[in-house]
């Protein structure tokens, strides 16, 4: 059975469990404690030599890493990937701006808060986070004025990429008010089938 | 023909400037200064909303962003693409390393001393990015340790990508002097045909 070292509470690991739930593939789960170095562990850094959660292996224990790459694993000959090389570069683009753009300011500011507590000690960074983070939501608010999703106007891996960090940016301290479009978005998205929320 | 508009000297739009010479792509290329705000005039933003270099423009007028999804599409039934699920996973994941885990550290301290000039001001941030920049070339030169080049035993658009910016890393503070499997790396990608170096 594919096995998963992540945790539920991460997005990046998050994307793997839904795409897991919504094409009905079986896994074990297994919760790794990055608080506590789990993921810096001489195994853990055998799996993955980045000290990065999520990790999955494969049935033929092939191991892989980087949950957007893992998306295009799982989404392989599914609806969840639009096919094409347009639909393709299309997916990629989102899912680059996801990682480049928008998860090292939504997320990293969730991660402060959340797990390191979010003192004093952060409010700089947080601060720095602040505009970085609304530049990346003001991009996908314009994009849902004229979408209901972000590629080929249905529910796809680049929808779950962004939509991991993006419903819980108000845990990182953005405001999703003044987003009505990302909103509806964030409620399409929910529901899906087999759409499964964070826990 | 295809328009590009870019900065020969950000690794970001290098990569673009090699698939399309190793593809045999004729293009324009229209320079674009960060430093003079290009890149966030209401012309630019209106072809790419994130205000990031490199964007393409197909002959369609399709525009095209994010570095790695334009490898991706110009590498589409090529010998630069390895197919099949395996594969294509494999590039994403090298490709995410390096926009999320590469680029971050050793692109950015590049960009602090080359753009910015990396004065006093500059010298917090560039030590923070020390440890960051290494542990990624680390990761590249255990892998080089077993293999010639990133995905399939060939050469292909993940060597692009993680090329782009690990062949100037010693513009960003890092040195390579500790890696041979990387340096040997270099001179393979460096060897390929029609290559172009940064200029």
């Amino acid at each position: 059975m594919i096995k998963v070292w992540g945790d539920t509470q991460s997005g990046n690991c998050y994307k793997v469990q839904l795409i897991l739930e919504q094409t009905g593939i079986d896994y074990q789960w297994q919760h790794i404690d990055i608080m506590s170095g789990e993921s810096r562990s001489a195994d853990f850094l055998a799996m993955n030599p980045n000290g990065k959660i999520p990790v999955v292996q494969l049935d033929n224990g092939d191991l892989l890493a980087e949950s957007n790459a893992i998306l295009w694993y799982f989404s392989h000959n599914t609806a969840l990937r639009p096919s094409g090389r347009n639909a393709e570069t299309a997916l990629q683009q989102w899912m680059f701006f996801e990682q480049y753009s928008h998860e090292p300011n939504i997320a990293t500011s969730r991660y402060w808060i959340k797990y390191c507590g979010g003192g004093p000690e952060y409010a700089a960074g947080l601060a720095a986070k602040q505009p970085k983070g609304y530049a990346a939501l003001d991009i996908l608010e314009q994009h849902f004025k004229a979408h209901d999703y972000l590629v080929g106007e249905r529910y796809s891996i680049a929808d779950i990429a962004l939509y991991a960090y993006t419903h819980v940016a108000e845990e990182g301290g953005f405001s999703l008010g003044k987003y009505p479009g990302i909103q509806q978005w964030l409620d399409r998205v929910a529901a899906q089938k087999n759409y499964i929320p964070m826990h």
